[in-house]
């Protein structure tokens, strides 16, 4: 099914988000993926599990291609495919391959095939379902006069998992690709910026733009010339040396583990303030069982003494959040588990526990590898949950620099 | 100014919410505060830097409570104040209050009163203007015929400190909370809906919704009698049980803190597949070190006989996901750290590692105590991530039943 439609809109319903409960942000995944193949959102329009609003937002959004997220579920507020089927003047049907999976999900789990369950089988007449990887219900796209309408999960990872089918569906694929994307670790938004700021003033005509990621910043750049892209891909990789640690959609904790999968080597982790985020990062992709064998969460000093040998005496001359414990629950740790790295993290994550010399976001992370550690001192923001984020992050990458 | 429109809607305004580039967050925040007031946001409308687009938009809205945030700074692409004026069919006037302000701001500062800066003075006549505490554009509020205009600049930390004038502007006081909401977990989405149809179906009058949470999922009753919500809610709690675990905005990982906290109890954790995000979840509340020391990440086997001593004999009898597995772990766990708790998670997170009597999403859970261990089988669905975030909720859950 190919998009002739270069223009978007989305239409993202639900009343959670309109009461403040739930921030809305599969439109900004959306209009990033569309950006790689030079499609333009014109509006995003956010509307409430109600059939007048959103065939309001429907009729507004015309001959174009559509994006619809949100009330596919069981539940009676869901109503999306009700409202399509009725602007697109078709019935509804029953689709009889969704049904025999929907009905296999509740025979594996031992559910009984109730109402709201079937319901997730109904399409408007006219669409084609897209197996949800996820959860129970599909994705589905379909051409109505000149719209183009795809219908989408509002629970974001189904979203995510749907989205390969839809490109697929939608021929929206490599060669069409009009940007590239580079994902960077260890540097700011301003610094980033600086660092861009000559290659962007070399190629004018490409559009430029960057973005917050979980690791660090992204910089992406869109343009219809694939030779000028490769150009300006070139010096930028340059320009911003082993700050890039992938492009395209690559996470940091894939880059690791295949790095680790590559040389055969092992690691482990000893975490305090991260408490376990370390190992959960290093675990996020299938197939880390070759190299992740495990680790010591050591919340306390007496458990970083206990199960890493931290001698006492580092906490009363340094504190636990110090080179020189970090250096050792990094050492010990890679003797205790027998691994080829191990990484430690001692850290202040707030929002108590700072003192002048050492404020809230102080950390200290450690890679100890054979016959010889690196000990590097961070000062992330004082915020707990984005601080600790930045210290998985900085963990990683010092890690990968290491290998 | 009172404010008789009841409902509301919310036009944003900028490019770089529809290129992906800026994740639109303020819409969020004015949708929290005017909750607060029984104010509904009838619909969300995000449109590019672009007169017709932002027409269209205002026009949709008509006669109710409209809040525009961006296009009021100094560059070419910031056009609000000129379209808002357009719409109302009034002439734009220099507010002298502002100009003068703006021109000191730029003395202040050594910089020339420019064309950029003299724009901000600029107000289309009959709106008000509020000081702007952060930047230099001023927030403004006006009626036009039955509409309530609102305009706010995008920057998000210029519209929060904007915020408080825009109430007292508008008169919305005396916080008079018209709604509830009861989190759950261990429940889906369908069983909710089913737990929930009676009362559902005896306080019609009630707006009911639900979502996913991280935990499990939501349920939020909203109407104009607190004497009937109270009611409702006394009646849901009821029919849910102890699969409630909070109201409001807490999390799970907070109830459980605060249950530890309350009681004195101690608690480790003994994690395979969750390698560490079980420890996280502990500890994403700040005070957290008073009931959690610390744990074993032990993602292969040989770890979890290295260091927590589960007898090599139970996975060639059992697997390493298996109830005696489990079991042993959190025992061996609890016995180690000298906790009064210790939790053990083990299972097959996939995609691969499945087999017909254990398919992917097969997952024991154990919480030891003194002198007893629960033990229970989950089967969660078959994606790697979702999958480990259920078996995180099922884990402290689990616990939160047990203490």
């Amino acid at each position: 099914m190919e998009v002739s439609n270069l223009n978007a809109r989305i239409i993202a319903i639900g009343d959670e988000l309109l009461c403040g409960r739930t921030l809305e942000t599969n439109s900004n995944f959306i209009q990033r993926q569309l950006l790689k193949y030079g499609i333009d959102v014109e509006r995003v329009t956010v509307v409430h599990d109600n059939k007048s609003d959103i065939m309001s937002a429907l009729d507004e959004a015309g001959q174009q291609l559509i994006f619809v997220t949100g009330g596919l579920g069981p539940t009676p507020d869901d109503m999306t495919v009700d409202v399509v089927a009725e602007w697109a003047g078709v019935p509804i049907v029953i689709d009889q391959t969704v049904e025999a999976d929907l009905k296999k999900r509740c025979a594996d789990r031992g559910f009984e095939y109730h109402f709201g369950m079937a319901k997730q089988a109904k399409l408007p007449q006219g669409m084609k379902a897209l197996k949800n990887p996820v959860g129970s219900a599909p994705g589905q796209v379909g051409k109505f006069g000149g719209a183009t309408v795809v219908l989408l999960p509002g629970v974001p990872a189904e979203m995510h998992g749907l989205w390969p089918l839809v490109e697929a569906e939608l021929e929206l694929s490599g060669s069409n690709s009009k940007s590239f994307r580079l994902r960077t670790v260890g540097l700011s938004e301003p610094k980033l910026s600086d660092m861009t700021e000559s290659v962007r003033d070399k190629y004018l005509d490409l559009v430029w733009s960057w973005w917050l990621s979980k690791w660090g910043v992204d910089v992406q750049a869109s343009g219809p010339d694939p030779a000028v892209l490769d150009s300006a891909e070139k010096i930028l990789r340059t320009e911003l040396g082993d700050s890039v640690f992938a492009s395209g959609e690559t996470e940091l904790s894939q880059t690791v583990g295949e790095m680790l999968l590559e040389s055969g080597k092992t690691v482990a982790v000893a975490e305090s303030c991260t408490a376990g985020m370390v190992g959960a990062a290093l675990t996020d992709s299938p197939g880390s069982s070759a190299y992740f064998t495990g680790g010591v969460i050591s919340y306390s000093n007496e458990i970083k003494t206990q199960e890493l040998a931290v001698p006492e005496q580092l906490f009363i001359d340094h504190g636990a959040v110090s080179y020189e414990v970090a250096k050792s629950m990094a050492i010990n740790c890679r003797d205790k588990f027998g691994t080829d790295y191990a990484i430690s993290v001692t850290g202040i994550s707030g929002p108590d526990g700072g003192t002048a010399e050492k404020p809230v976001g102080t950390t200290w992370i450690a890679v100890a590898a054979a016959g010889s550690c690196t000990v590097k001192r961070f000062r992330f923001i004082a915020h707990r949950a984005r601080s600790r984020e930045l210290t998985v992050a900085a963990a990683l990458n010092l890690l990968r620099l290491q290998m």
